[in-house]
């Protein structure tokens, strides 16, 4: 029974993250479900993505968090558009949470819309949003063993990002380790470097974020509109 | 439905968790639940623990991991009696996933036992194993707001250790937030700040886990047998 019941709430669950793929891909929303440990850099992400990308992607973000507004208010400080899920508890975002905040969200004015996930390197692993992307994302400082320790989320990752770099002097980060064991899971994922709290590295990641719009969105959009 | 099965669920491993805290008890072993997002540092406060208590103490350690016998492998090569629970997918332990493991360690020949739980923030807070004393750790690269985006784990805990002080000069730590935060769900547990990675503040950690078994165990048995 207790697989039953895991096969129909995955099932339900895909149902409703197709809807809103579709809605997203409508508005040529390009829509990157962000994953990572409690810590390791989701929203620092975000606002040196914005940064990064301000005169040629238009953002949004919706924050899950299980308690507290601390990220979404961060976020919102710097002008970008954000709604916020308390999950009360739950331990990942799953796509019928998402619905009402995409719908609080003005999908026409946005290019990319940044889903940040519960700090789990578990459990949101097995939920898809309706995303265009899962992106995880590994503070250095937590060590190059995760994708043996944690192998679903490296495995189902789109794009993976190694941040905190401007800490590799101070800790015994066994880069080949990592990679080793990211490839053993997952051979096509980018690994993409940076801090995000220096800067360094975020224009590679940023331009590949570029090129995942162009590549759905470029075609029928031509340049994203960043006019407003 | 979900509710009554949950409750359901949460009995349950009440139960098994009581005979599993009767076993230890009946043996005069103190069990840490060590719960903290993945790379908080668990394995090595496990060892540096060993080694300040070593003539004081004699540990016993369950390693529970979703993949992978990394940690257990590290342990046990420290001459310390070790049994692996790989969970398969399942981001926490309960109550009767450590009952076989627990069965495998020989408790008249140990004193603590330390269990290292799912590399996880959020699921592990909301299962007793048995244990007499739940245990959080963070790494204080995982900055000071987690004590308000994870508010369960910082309720429950008996205590609290913040590892890595050794990069606090390379991070933004705002200690006064996190203690704040602390403080406003959890006015008893103590905190110890320390490296795992230098030792630095250990032996003050070690120090309290001796009081703890004393207190419970130290009136019936005298000092602990380290004479193996």
């Amino acid at each position: 029974m207790e697989i039953e019941i895991k096969e129909n709430i995955f099932n339900a669950n895909d149902q409703l993250a197709a809807d809103n793929k579709a809605k997203l891909d409508r508005e040529a929303v390009l829509a990157l479900n962000l994953m990572a440990s409690p810590g390791a850099g989701k929203t620092s992400l975000i606002l040196q993505s914005a940064k990064s990308l301000s005169d040629r992607l238009r953002l949004g973000v919706i924050e899950g968090d299980i308690a507290s507004s601390i990220d979404a208010d961060n976020v919102r400080s710097h002008g970008i558009p954000t709604e916020l899920i308390n999950t009360g508890g739950a331990c990942h975002l799953d796509a019928n949470m998402i619905q009402t905040p995409l719908a609080g969200i003005d999908l026409p004015s946005i290019d990319v819309l940044f889903i940040e996930n519960v700090g789990n390197l578990v459990c949101p692993a097995e939920f898809n949003l309706g995303e265009h992307l899962k992106i995880v994302i590994l503070s250095a400082a937590e060590g190059a063993d995760k994708p043996y320790k944690y192998p679903l989320m490296f495995k189902v990752a789109d794009a993976i990002v190694i941040n905190k770099i401007d800490l590799m002097p101070y800790i015994d980060f066994r880069t080949g380790y990592f990679y080793d064991g990211v490839r053993a899971l997952n051979q096509q994922a980018p690994v993409f470097e940076l801090s995000a709290k220096t800067g360094e590295g975020v224009d590679a990641w940023a331009s590949w974020l570029l090129e995942q719009w162009n590549e759905r969105f470029g075609q029928g959009h031509g340049e994203p509109d960043t006019s407003r």
